[in-house]
């Protein structure tokens, strides 16, 4: 029973990583930069993404799409950013695929990819099933709040190693929760030596400068 | 594909729900109370745990099992307690599966079941694929911390149906994460009406008595 659920998931990975390199051949032809978010859930992906919306929207055509098992509470948050922004529910699955996103582009009104400088996609919040599917994304941003403890980059390692970049969450947080910046920091080069980390309060603005920073320096 | 997965997964689901009947007898006839904890990566189910096993250790035999992905850390932390305490790594598995308990009990030196009057096991921090796992457990306990967000139940709706009770954690830092619990509670009861909720800090230690009074009132 094991080997075949092994062989069956193997084959859905595979079918995935096809349909994810379709995605970001379609990406890179229309000029979208796709920027995706993973973490537990409550790492504050929403908030960080409703902050970073409404930052760009001034200068950039920017939109979202949101997964979550149910409600479409993240899309209403998102949309006070005045961005396009679509909700995924995935049901029962831990995760987003590339076909889900796939579906929700092909089925969105008055959005084309072409019309976009960056869409950004906030995958459901859970640190393991995220980390085995790729979405096409150009930047995988994988999220750690300074309330959830230090040594979470050693207990789920696959998700740091498959971002393309760490961000430190809610530090207006930090005395409050005791948080060990270093100890994290070390926790995160020890799975994923090398991979750089900022920090942000998605409440204060804390940070904000620098990751709007990186995001514009890969092509914006 | 996707329908050959399902049949296999319900399979899986199938075989688990025998396993766990199985220990549900065991624990039943050894008289061992064993309470499950699930939440979030990082919603502080170690630190509560930490905190009621060095309550409990003076009056009760007591012991846990801890599922992590991956390290040790949570066992060590545990360990501080006085109590027994053994780590499951499950690898790339995201939950703990009756087969993995039983396993870790039948391969567990100088501790046997009936020398115990409650197992605490601490599921992978995960809000999604813990709830469809029975492991046997008399009480599942479903933790909330105050920095996640109110809405998690409505977002994660089958994990806080799966629970027999709810516990909002780090209460110590409500004003810091500008918590509102009446939207929290609302939210719980909107999933799973009638769900009894209680609130605790495993920082400074409020609202331990009715969390223990709580596990007391069942059994002990």
């Amino acid at each position: 029973m094991t080997t075949r659920m092994v062989e069956v998931r193997q084959g859905i990975l595979k079918k995935n990583d096809l349909l994810a390199r379709a995605l970001r051949e379609r990406f890179a032809a229309a000029g979208t930069r796709v920027v995706s978010l993973v973490s537990s859930p409550g790492a504050g992906k929403t908030a960080l993404l409703q902050r970073t919306l409404t930052a760009l929207r001034p200068t950039l055509r920017v939109a979202a799409l949101v997964g979550d098992l149910q409600t479409d509470n993240d899309a209403r948050r998102l949309a006070a950013s005045g961005a396009p922004v679509r909700q995924i529910t995935t049901g029962t699955v831990c995760h987003l695929d590339a076909e889900m996103v796939r579906i929700a582009l092909d089925d969105w009104p008055d959005v084309s990819l072409e019309a976009l400088d960056v869409l950004f996609i906030e995958n459901v919040g859970n640190l393991v099933c995220p980390a085995s599917y790729d979405l096409g994304e150009a930047l995988r941003v994988v999220l750690l709040s300074v309330t959830e403890g230090e040594d979470k980059p050693l207990k789920y390692p696959t998700i740091f190693g498959s971002a393309d970049l760490a961000v430190i969450t809610k530090t207006d947080m930090t005395e409050a929760a005791g948080f060990d910046e270093g100890a994290a920091r070390a926790a995160i080069q020890a799975v994923r030596p090398g991979l750089e980390v900022l920090r942000v309060s998605a409440k204060t603005g804390a940070g904000f400068d620098d990751w709007l920073s990186r995001l514009a320096a890969d092509r914006f």
